[in-house]
């Protein structure tokens, strides 16, 4: 296949001179701001080691010059990248002679219509991963990232069909899949005694704290490592993990292992997992946002130490994107960010209740692929929710992949209210609904202020009267980004302004 | 969406002064030549009827510019085309809602399970008429062409599953679509009483002729319509139409109603019906490189008239392509034009062989759709294959709709040979070998002399000497098409050249 970006990276290959070239590029730390700031470096891809410490903004996109690293791209072309379109086709067709020919079929019913299902979803991912559309991100391969759309599109299926079964027959249907499944669960609790220091175990006063130092305490970590890579954003991952807590708090009552000790939440949970796992995250997005950008072909290395980073470096992503979300800066943005974290806590949700409806145990492989495949997919939606948001254009196509993760959230928790309504329409404590009604409360009455705010803030930025009036009505109903306003220019001044 | 061919339109349009107007551009018969000569006229959009008659050829893609024909748009972008991706995905959650939670669940588990394999079959098309990749069609609309890209991976996946079952099985799971299938067929034969002019029936000595003229003579001149504006060149729709008598011919002895007159094969078939069919398919495809490709939108136009015939010309294609196989022009063509003739024929004879194995009645429904399906996806993928043989990167991606047509002949041959390997297997009539035989020897002596007739014919060309060698080596492994020639030059140049 052909890299999808190689388009953008001879933008940045002939952009010389940019308009703001001081506000564009910033300086990572080199100690020669002559070296960063010069614009004749994105015109020798050739030496890349002079500039190496020089991180530019890409100007092709405008709408977020800020916000994206700078590509150098030699072009390098290799097998490694090329279309095996025909390639796949053909190895495909040998595999189906051999198997369908010159294998007996067995007499088996049950078996041959599993093993024909089985085979359509192999050759629907033949298909996809050689054919699909291409999403955001290029590295390790594009090839990899098409595999898990395809896995996603099968997913969606998949939960489909389970949701067309009665309740009965979707639990055993998970049969097919693991004989041992379609068994109830027993319940478990991971409340009981709260206390840290236990004075009545004389043994171990502490074993409360030891009790819940379990395969758990990596995982959140490691979870929320790898949710802050997704989110980029400080303040959305402490709101979503403290949200999830509190969310915890509030339907105890329906799932009893969301039952924990105020410490486990909000200490061992909250402070000590997530804490640390998006401090990590946010010094991962540091450097990812600092680094160079620079991709030769293996063959234009002349080191065998640089080859062996270029090939360590496959696995880092081909460019970087800062997310700013910036909620408050319009409606339409705050809104999105609402509905974010909504989708996201309610994805975190279904983890919990799909294994609850569907008598999955919780350390049943299958729960662990779930997670596996968000992480590789959610990344990918993030990144395509963010395009969409940041776009100016309204007509701009939500991503593939951020348009099945928010079908697949979607159809797991109808599942979840079709396979137990009973639990989910549990009463809530009184209390805890006072709590949501004033939470809700507080956010519409922000979302009826936010326009208003703009205004008064449009208002104090533009002290000449006439502008006044002009962003006023501007502002009222602003649904596009601030960045529009970029874009009234013509978008190709910086590409034609090269020498 | 948006419109993919909206950049090769705004080339088309400040594309000004070509270097080689005089060649690129063709007077379609307009008296003033002047008119069409003109390079101003790519710049003045605004007046279409000034320059109705001038005909002039795509120049961003160099390697195809005089077989392209030109574009003027003026890249209206209506809600028509816009995105609806969140709308989409909007009323299919409510349209999940209403019918898995609002509606009572039947407690049939046959019928359920039916349901969810179609559900899911919809929300497979859902998600692909929405975001699947776009093919090289854009009229009437992208989401045409996606929804039979989907509906081909469907037909694909199904054909892959039946592949797996056992005959028996997989012929009572055609029961499963309708129940009235599963049967063996009763054998019937077209051949028999062959007298043109029968004077032992008194009545109607005529009536062989009547007989044939059932409803597959306009079937057979529609299909050859078609296929003609899929092929789009009347040498090779004539090797074809003539191949597949020959194979019914050969094929006979597998396949009773295979068994016609000689008069039915050659007269009917070939002259009559078929040459008709060609005929007016070339007469067709000539329309359709002359007619000016002007899209404005609706708003734009002032008369009614021109809005309805705006609207009409929605169902025409947004530009056209002349085909230019040249087969004898390098191996590479010509190994490629076989390949694409013997597909064709394959899947021609899928047609016949697929009914006869999976037991359909020919007047079947599925018969039809499939025919109908194939008509659709045909064009496509005839295009794509077209773009992948003239494209002179060799790295380039196999279109993907001629990825799955490929996919999906190789199948249905695979099912036939499983489920009857009996019939295919029959013993080839002596005198029919020695024919096939004498064929492939000819076809074989002609691909190994191709090389050195292209040799020649570069050394006739070159009277000079000193390029006579180096034309030799060229030619003696001449893989790529003569148009790479070409393209060794800017593509962009003119593009850039523009006032």
């Amino acid at each position: 296949m052909t890299k999808p970006d190689s388009k953008r990276s001879s933008v940045a290959l002939v952009t010389g001179k940019p308009a703001n070239a001081a506000e564009e590029q910033v300086n990572n730390g080199s100690s020669d701001p002559s070296v960063s700031g010069s614009p004749h470096h994105a015109l020798t891809p050739a030496t890349p080691t002079k500039h190496k410490s020089a991180k530019q903004v890409s100007r092709d996109n405008l709408s977020r010059r800020n916000t994206e690293s700078e590509v150098f791209d030699d072009g390098t072309n290799t097998f490694f990248w090329r279309a095996h379109t025909v390639t796949v086709l053909f190895i495909l067709t040998c595999v189906l002679v051999y198997v369908t020919l010159l294998e007996e079929t067995p007499q088996d019913t049950t078996y041959n219509t599993k093993r024909g299902i089985v085979a359509s979803i192999l050759v629907f991912l033949c298909f996809g991963v050689t054919q699909a559309k291409d999403g955001p991100f290029t590295r390790p391969h594009p090839a990899y990232w098409r595999f898990w759309l395809c896995v996603s599109v099968v997913y969606e299926l998949f939960l489909i069909f389970v949701l067309f079964q009665t309740v009965r027959d979707g639990r055993q249907f998970m049969k097919y899949i693991d004989p041992k499944l379609g068994v109830a669960l027993p319940e478990r609790d991971y409340g009981g005694n709260c206390l840290i220091y236990d004075p009545g175990n004389t043994t171990d006063p502490w074993h409360n704290i030891w009790d819940k130092m379990d395969g758990f305490v990596p995982a959140h970590f490691l979870g929320w490592y790898i949710k802050t890579l997704v989110i980029r954003d400080w303040w959305m991952c402490m709101i979503i993990s403290v949200m999830f807590e509190f969310l915890e708090y509030s339907l105890e009552h329906q799932l009893p292992n969301f039952s924990e000790c105020w410490w486990d939440h909000w200490i061992m949970d909250v402070l000590v997992c997530n804490g640390l796992g998006i401090y990590a995250g946010m010094k991962t997005l540091g450097w990812l946002s600092m680094k160079p950008y620079q991709w030769q072909g293996l063959w234009n290395i002349p080191t065998y130490k640089g080859k062996i980073k270029r090939m360590a470096f496959q696995f880092t992503p081909y460019s970087w994107v800062k997310f700013e979300w910036k909620p408050a800066s319009n409606l339409r943005r705050w809104l999105a960010v609402l509905g974010i974290i909504f989708m996201f806590l309610l994805a975190e949700l279904n983890t919990f209740y799909l294994k609850f409806v569907l008598w999955m145990p919780p350390e049943h492989y299958l729960v662990l692929l779930r997670l596996v495949f968000f992480v590789n997919v959610g990344g990918v939606a993030m990144r395509e929710i963010y395009d969409f948001m940041d776009d100016p254009k309204f007509y701009r196509k939500l991503g593939q992949q951020a348009w099945l993760v928010a079908a697949i959230t979607v159809t797991e928790f109808l599942i979840v209210v079709k396979y137990d309504p009973r639990t989910i329409m549990l009463p809530i404590p009184f209390f805890v609904t006072q709590c949501w009604f004033l939470g809700i409360v507080l956010i519409l009455s922000w979302t009826l202020w936010l326009p208003f705010w703009n205004i008064w803030k449009a208002m104090t930025n533009y002290s000449a009267f006439g502008k006044c009036s002009d962003s006023f009505f501007h502002n009222l109903l602003r649904l596009q980004p601030y960045s529009k306003i970029d874009k009234r220019e013509n978008p190709h001044q910086f590409t034609h302004n090269g020498p």
